[in-house]
């Protein structure tokens, strides 16, 4: 399916689904809007699936695994087998976003975009488009047709996850390096500076920070990727991770399925995915604020505030399955709280007994 | 059992169950550090229980719900019969805090310190001191020994919740008017002024807000409360659900229980546990940040800061449910991740095929 098709059929939320949600959580047996952003939460995912009634218990966390090219640069900590290692482990439920997500009994799909290995693993499925993008300090990471295949890749498993019966999808990702390709992503689409997008990812010596901000400096003055061209911003200095989760939050809104935002990176998708198309942006749901520092400066131009202050900077999708838990609550609330009616009724036997 | 001999009983945070959980979290395959609070909650966790493989799979918020005899002042817009109504509705599973618990499969133990009203229910347990406190615009809303009865009352839901193999407790309360003892209370611990502590509670107009701060105001000059000595506090400006709530905290520090912190009136009581022994901070888990203006002042004096940010302000013990499953994923995360070591032996077969 051609990316222009999707972007022009993906829908706005359901107004009058999101009306009836809010109505009946003002009959619900609690101060007016007391419950505060669950209540706002309950009201939107209306609007996504169009009846207030809807239950999200099939869960799935979407984790993108490639490497990166740039990583040859030095602006990492870790040896880049650590991309194909964690991607082995996800499935096992040994890693934070493992053991997190058997709290929201929910599954991983891991997925093979570029890991830098011949190895294959029934721990993750094979979409591999290349052993890594290219290193972006010397040339664009990926072609453009390389770009939207990866988009489409992510589209399609959340088309996947939708047809069978999926009804909630988060976002994760893992790959060396891809806090740099975010931090220059996050450059090309807000115009913020070098010191705004950087952090120290998975931990850096001071001296290797600065060089990895030196890289990344280098490499947005070699591209200067068009701000106006999302496509073009991926193919220059973006990730197979990146590019494949942009086309996880295109599916979500196409097949109209809350999708949670991680950390930085997968915020960074986030931001990439409303530039190619904003409606995706009433799809996304916050998760945690990232210790990342690119993290703010994505949900800034997103105009989100994340639910969590978990002081988190791991990524792989761990900030998920404790918001898909706070989506059980929202429906909880809206489903389950009785009405003030219900309420009296229920009670007429002791209001009763207090009037004689 | 005395006070005094519970405050002196407490215990310090085990220090060496803390270092063997740290250097645990720092051995999981992980960037050190980079699960940020949880892995500091996992490690408090040990502190409280000395040993980091606990698990707090038995749980349970105690309701402590009381009248106020400063409600014939017109502070609250509801009708009184509402404390009673919602403390008979707990159990049933349908308000706010009945509807989320069930997300975390935690009990509620429903209290009756001082309902006004002579009717007894199943779904609350009937401790009823009085039916509610003396008018405090007018004279102190308790006795010394009412205040030193209900604290006692609070501990020993505890005990019983220990007794019976609970891992961790939460607090919630319902009771019309508190909002307005708990601003008094908060005013005369941190002599804060009377904006700084006071919210519009359930929600009330302009005009009634004005007047509430003025029956704070003149309560506060009429009684002069004490500030080093917090029964004298409670005695003169609280409640029979804040002081309930003060033994408990005493109970979990003094039982070794996790015991989390709700919104205003759960923090103003964890406040005075606080100032009775400062060793029952180490015991309290912060949950959501409050939109009532107190929790600010309570928790600045508690040095904490909240997990969530979810513009909640309905009490009940509502933000309890979901940090219980938060310490749920802090104790799974020391638990069930994998060390390196471990990960690097079951990834041996795999690390072998890219060497060869």
């Amino acid at each position: 399916m051609k990316i222009e098709n999707i972007i022009t059929e993906i829908q706005p939320l359901d107004r009058n689904a999101m009306t009836a949600a809010a109505a009946r959580l003002d009959s619900l047996i609690k101060p007016i809007g007391s419950l505060g952003k669950l209540e706002e939460l309950a009201v939107r995912l209306a609007g996504i699936t169009g009846d207030f009634t809807s239950r999200f218990s099939k869960k799935a966390i979407v984790v993108m695994c490639a490497d990166n090219g740039v990583y040859e640069e030095g602006v990492s900590s870790a040896p880049q087998i650590v991309t194909l290692m964690q991607s082995a482990n996800f499935k096992k439920g040994i890693t934070g976003v493992g053991v997190l997500s058997k709290l929201s009994q929910s599954n991983l799909v891991v997925v093979d975009m570029g890991i830098n290995s011949e190895i294959k693993s029934e721990n993750f499925l094979d979409r591999k488009i290349r052993k890594g993008t290219h290193n972006l300090a010397k040339q664009p990471a990926m072609s453009r047709e390389e770009a939207l295949q990866a988009i489409g890749m992510g589209f399609d498993e959340v088309r996947k996850l939708h047809e069978n019966g999926y009804s909630v999808v988060g976002t994760g990702e893992m790959g060396l390096g891809n806090t740099t390709t975010s931090s220059l992503v996050l450059m090309a689409l807000t115009h913020c500076s070098v010191e705004e997008a950087t952090g120290k990812g998975a931990g850096l010596t001071e001296e290797v920070f600065l060089h990895k901000k030196n890289v990344i400096r280098n490499a947005f003055e070699f591209h200067r990727p068009n701000s106006d061209d999302p496509i073009n911003v991926l193919e220059k200095v973006g990730g197979f991770d990146i590019a494949g989760l942009v086309g996880v939050y295109l599916g979500a809104a196409y097949f109209r399925l809350p999708v949670v935002i991680d950390g930085v990176i997968s915020a960074t998708a986030a931001l990439l995915a409303f530039n190619l198309c904003n409606k995706t942006r009433d799809f996304m749901i916050p998760s945690h604020c990232s210790e990342e520092p690119g993290y703010a400066v994505a949900m800034k131009q997103l105009g989100m505030s994340p639910y969590f202050n978990l002081g988190m900077r791991l990524g792989e999708g761990s900030g998920c399955p404790l918001t898909f838990l706070l989506i059980d609550a929202a429906q909880n609330i809206i489903n389950d709280m009785a009405t003030f009616d219900e309420a009296a009724m229920d009670n007429s036997k002791l209001v009763d007994i207090r009037t004689h």
